[in-house]
């Protein structure tokens, strides 16, 4: 009862080449069929051997595929909902991995008006790129999103929703814009604030690089992780989510200047008051399995 | 050739006990006499047997010690000199792990006018807190910055120097002002910015505080980890360390404008610049062993 058995992934990278991975581990009946645009990204996939085969071209990729699944920057779907037209079979459910939605769901649809498209964001990630850097649990307990429109096909959903619990994630659905303004606060703001605090630390005149390296286990450690992100993939996230990013980003900052007047005025009850009740935040997250509960991520000490 | 031979170490929390535990662990013969203010603390410092005597009051527990090391938040240090100054032996030095100097140093050397003063900070720690969450590796690896004013008596200087170096740590001297600058930058300002946007999160309208919790694993999350450290230890850092943190804090907004900016126009090139040099930190963080090299930090997938 497999909900697809021809899976086409474009795009190679961390998601595509995870996706790759958890089907062969969780449907090891299911054909998967890779392309990537850079050839040289096309032979390490051949090498690693985690597809059964890969096309030398997206409308080779997709000739015969029940699924077909982009895993491309966002900026790059509408190109290849373009590019795979011609040869996409009209069955073929269309979906993809992309971080902002309401932008992708439009672009597919341009560019595919015959095909049901079930736009999904797993919400998972390392801060790797590239083929090698996929793993087949990365999906494991994980929440995926689909953001279909109401005019979608609920076979469709059904059957996309049916894929990614087979890969081990707890799908939800929800409103392609509504999806953005959620995921900009729970991801683009805290790359961004991520980005620039380490670009921040690099640009001191008074106090060195080597010094800003050696004294990170402080904390800064920890941002330098989701700034070392893919730089292409969130170049287009925050120019595709553009609005609800700027949204948060001035909530942030009235937030942030508020406290900058606390410790400017000495005002030691705004902080503690705001420093107990983000605890709480930790603790809700811990208790529903979205971080390991070890102290400092269970890392090496 | 150890050290010191009667350390004692006030305030038992994550700090102070994992010192405690080091020591038994690298200078098993050392005598570890520990005080907390808090007399629950000190019971279960007890029953947790990491020191080989808890005293009942700071006076008691110096009376013979060659090393003291204050283990309290920053604010308190001055008022921790002056209760432990009548029973100190006029040869103990006097130590401290606070995460701000310059202020630790003028209120020790009042409190203390007579004792050789060398200022310490082991970066090093983890999100949790109390004497339970302390555990003797916490320092292996990590650096422990050593602020002694140009008076301080090199004996001392070295002894403490060494003392740190048994508990694993690589150490390095530094003056206290420069040491409040970088720590503003690789530490303070990492968890202002960390407790502002999970405050931010918590505080939204439009997005349930259930879907910052379910969607953290975006990137989210890693700033809850930061944001749950303790409330007292960082309302005091923030008002101890005022000018320098509020320094990086401009630096920090400003930079952040000029990102915002770059969204709102459209700039992606400016964007994708950041992002690459970004990348680069990561790793110098990684070959100078100062993070997990495994991605995600390691966490369990």
């Amino acid at each position: 009862m497999l909900p697809f058995a021809r899976v086409t992934i474009i795009g190679l990278g961390l998601i595509g080449s995870s996706i790759a991975r958890a089907i062969r581990a969780e449907m090891p009946t299911v054909r998967v069929t890779g392309y990537d645009l850079d050839s040289d990204v096309r032979d390490r996939a051949v090498a690693l051997d985690f597809c059964d085969d890969v096309a030398d071209s997206a409308g080779a990729a997709v000739v015969d595929a029940d699924l077909v699944v982009l895993c491309v920057p966002v900026g790059a779907t509408g190109a290849v909902g373009q590019e795979i037209a011609a040869d996409l079979p009209p069955e073929a459910i269309v979906s993809d991995v992309g971080s902002s939605k309401a932008g992708v769901a439009t672009a597919l649809a341009e560019a595919l008006p015959n095909n049901p498209v079930v736009p999904a964001h797993p919400v998972a990630g390392t801060e790797n790129s590239g083929p090698e850097a996929g793993f087949a649990t990365l999906f494991q307990g994980r929440w995926c999103i689909l953001t279909p429109s109401e005019q979608t096909d609920a076979t469709a959903i059904a059957r996309v929703t049916a894929f990614w619990e087979k890969l081990g994630a707890r799908v939800e659905k929800m409103d392609a814009k509504h999806h953005d303004l959620v995921l900009a606060v729970t991801s683009h703001l805290p790359h961004l604030i991520a980005y620039t605090i380490v670009g921040t630390a690099s640009d001191l005149e008074d106090v060195t690089r080597s010094e800003v390296i050696k004294y990170s286990a402080g904390g800064f450690r920890d941002f330098t992780r989701i700034a070392a992100s893919d730089p292409t993939m969130w170049r287009d996230v925050f120019l595709a989510n553009k609005d609800a990013v700027l949204e948060m980003l001035q909530r942030f900052s009235e937030d942030l200047t508020a406290l900058q007047r606390a410790i400017r005025w000495g005002d030691g009850d705004a902080l503690f008051e705001l420093f107990t009740r983000t605890r709480a935040v930790r603790r809700s997250i811990i208790e529903e399995g979205q971080d390991d509960e070890r102290p400092d991520f269970g890392r090496a000490h």
